[in-house]
Order: structure tokens, then C-alpha cells, then sequence
């Protein structure tokens, strides 16, 4: 009997922090909606709000950090269990940074609501819908336990790099041609690289789900990474400069 | 005997934790110093050097969370273990993403070279002065339990973020002057933000060893954080602009 509960009580532990993970995830999402939504609309309140509600965030993830530490601690689980609270942990890093970029989306919106609007910010909303599909697929597939939904996303990281580097171009053409564009543009910029890291922090969930279930890293194709760090942009009037 | 035996046994294993995180600390080091060289002497061979030696610290965070799993698993240690164990797991994350914003920066660096130079780089030597002074300071600190230290490098956090918002303003001015210096300040941009993130974790490394020893959150006066998200600046001859 008092063997029943012990193990009872160490399954409700395991629920409580799938539950932390769950509403984590859930949280993050929302504010990543939010921040995308406070550029699109050039919304400064809901900016505010989003920015004001990371700490939430941040609150979670100690939460998770102390209970798998007493987890740990207290029923020193083995094999399945033990990779199971270590990947929690992992996951909650991930969770946290993708609310850490999502708050500085909104900050950024909040500089380019001071300017004038420029013609790229039309590639946000297409960004923003992919990643926060990404984000929504890879939590469901790490709570579900989904390897191959989960893969699905770590694949679609790919589209998401290409979006951010068609829009890096043209944002450096677009700053070129008039030095107007050039703060909003710049926000824009890291705001784009922003999202492109979301995407990066999907594909760590992905990975770290793998893990979990197989026992193995992914090792496929990778997805092609950000390639605009080489990325030159002339600009029209410079063609003849050595 | 036995005892003993497995007692020696649980150390080595805790000394080889210890030694695996020194020695990823030092490649990264390593990195992070030659990717600043490979800006400041627009030396691309170095930088395609930095750029595939990345996969060695890879390598190495996969044998810390290999090992950390494998003496969690098979020692059940408790406490003061248990949290050494666990620190040891989240310096490594730290440790591969600043050798990863390294060998980013050793990326743009080829980009920078081909296009003329911009005058604000010149503040990258000192950036990258303070940054790696930072993370040689808080992994000494970390290997060696130094608490004090370690707050000290956590301070000087806004040193960099300092010298990384001037510079964020210096750049979009100068690429308001003439549009072909903006591919180049677009990478300087990068390059700054990857080191001002590169103290971002030097900060975590100290707040993870402040947890571990004291066994409670470093919650003085946070370093002001990088306030460039909010930034405006415009043209000169825009003044007039609504």
C-alpha cells in the first residue's frame, strides 16, 4: 500500500511537471502571437502588455527547474524517467528563450511605431504564421510524444530560413534607397532574425523529443541554416566602386 | 572496500564532468578570440578555420550531456552532486552557444572582407576585448567556485551593453550617410549584437554558479539590459519628416 502511493505520488509529479511544460508552451505561444500581431497592427499597447507578461514566462521555468530538481532528488528515477525530466529541463530552456525573442519582437514594434511604416514589414505576417504553426505543431508533438509530427516541423525550419533571407535582402535594398527606411528597417531586420531564431529553438524541441523516444539524436538532412551572415547587398549606384 | 572502490570512482567521474567543461570553456575561448582577430585583421582564412572547428565543441557538449546522464543514472548522486551535475549541463548549453555567435561572427567576417571597410568596426576590438576577458573571468570563476568573481563578471555585463548601444547608433547613422556602407554596418550590426549575446551567457554562467553554491537565485541590482530594441534614430536630412 505504502508502495502504491509512492509510486502514485511519483506519476502525479511527472504529470505536474508534463503540466508545467503544457501551460509554459501555451503561454509562449500566446505571446508570441501577440508580438507579431503588435508589429502587424503597429499596436504599442498590446506591445506593452506582451513585454510586461515575460516575466510569467520566466516564473514557469524556475518552477519546472525546481520541481525536476526534487524529482531528481527525491525518487532518483532511472532509463525512461530520468531522460524524461532532463528533457523537461531542456525544453523549458527552449520555451523560455522562444518568450525571451518574443518580447523583443514587441520592444522592436514599439521603436517602429515611432517611424513611418516600410514596404517590407508585408513579409511578417507570412514569417509569423509559419513559426507560430511551427511552435503550436512541435509542443503538441513533444506533449503527445509525436516523433514524427515533430520531425515534420525540425524540416520546415528550412521554408522559415528561406523567408528570412529573401526579406534580409531586400531589406538591405530597401535601406539603400532612401536612408529614411534605414531605423525601421533595421528593426525589421532583427525582428525577422528573431523569428528565424524561434524556429531554431522548434528544431531543438524536435531534437530533444527524438532523443527521448529513441534513444537516438536526429541525424537526417539537416535543415539548411540562416545563410545571410555571407549575404552582400550592393547598392545600384555603387556597381562600378572597387 | 567496495565502498571506497565506487566512492573514487563517483569522483573521477565528477573530475571528468569537470574537466570536459574546462575544456570545451577553453576551445570556446579559443574560438570567440579568433573570429574577433578574423574581423579585425579581415583575415577570411582564419575565419573559415573558426568556422569548421564550431563542430569540435559540439562534439564536446554531446560528451558532457552524455556523461551527466550516465553518472545521474548510475550513481543517483543527491544535493550538492545532484545540482553540480545539473549546472554542469546548463554551463555546457551556454558554452556552445557562445562558441555558435563565435563562429557566426567568423561568418559575417567574410562577408565584411568583401566590401570595403566601415570606420565603426572600429570599436569591435574593444567589445571583444571586454567579452573575452568576461567569459576567461566567469569559466575561471566557474571552475574554481569563486562566487565573488563570478558577480563581477556579472556586473560588468552592462560595460558591453553600453558599448554595444553606442555603437548600434553610430552604425545607423553612418549608414545614413552613404548607402554603400550598409551591407558592411548591416554585419557590424550582427557581429556587435553576437557579442553583447556572448555576455548575455557569460551572466547566466555566473547567476548557475551563484545557484550552485549559495543555493539561491542572484537577485542584486540586475546589469541594465540592451536597450537598442527601443532605439529611433534618424537621418539628418529627414528632420523635417512627419
Amino acid at each position: 500500500m505504502a508502495q502504491d502511493h509512492t509510486v502514485k505520488s511519483f506519476d502525479d509529479e511527472l504529470m505536474r511537471l508534463r503540466n508545467l511544460i503544457a501551460r509554459m508552451g501555451g503561454l509562449a505561444e500566446v505571446q508570441l502571437a501577440s508580438a507579431i500581431r503588435a508589429v502587424i497592427k503597429r499596436d504599442s499597447s498590446l506591445a506593452e502588455a506582451t513585454i510586461q507578461s515575460d516575466g510569467k514566462v520566466d516564473d514557469l521555468e524556475r518552477e519546472i527547474d525546481d520541481l525536476a530538481l526534487k524529482i531528481l532528488a527525491l525518487r532518483q528515477p532511472m532509463a525512461v524517467d530520468l531522460r524524461a525530466i532532463l528533457s523537461s529541463l531542456k525544453v523549458g530552456t527552449d520555451i523560455e528563450r522562444i518568450a525571451d525573442y518574443a518580447a523583443n519582437i514587441a520592444k522592436r514594434s514599439l521603436a517602429l511605431n515611432q517611424v513611418a511604416s516600410v514596404r517590407p514589414v508585408h513579409a511578417i505576417p507570412r514569417m509569423g504564421q509559419v513559426v507560430k504553426e511551427m511552435i503550436k505543431d512541435v509542443l503538441d508533438a513533444y506533449l503527445n510524444g509525436d516523433v514524427e509530427k515533430a520531425v515534420r516541423v525540425w524540416k520546415r525550419d528550412e521554408e522559415l530560413d528561406e523567408m528570412y533571407s529573401s526579406l534580409f535582402r531586400e531589406l538591405l535594398t530597401y535601406m539603400m534607397e532612401d536612408a529614411r527606411n534605414i531605423t525601421a528597417s533595421t528593426h525589421l531586420l532583427f525582428i525577422a532574425k528573431n523569428i528565424e531564431r524561434i524556429g531554431d529553438h522548434a528544431t531543438n524541441i524536435a531534437e530533444t523529443l527524438h532523443f527521448l523516444v529513441k534513444g537516438a539524436p536526429l541525424r537526417e538532412a539537416r535543415p539548411k541554416h540562416d545563410e545571410t551572415s555571407y549575404a552582400v547587398v550592393k547598392p545600384a549606384s555603387a556597381g562600378g566602386k572597387g
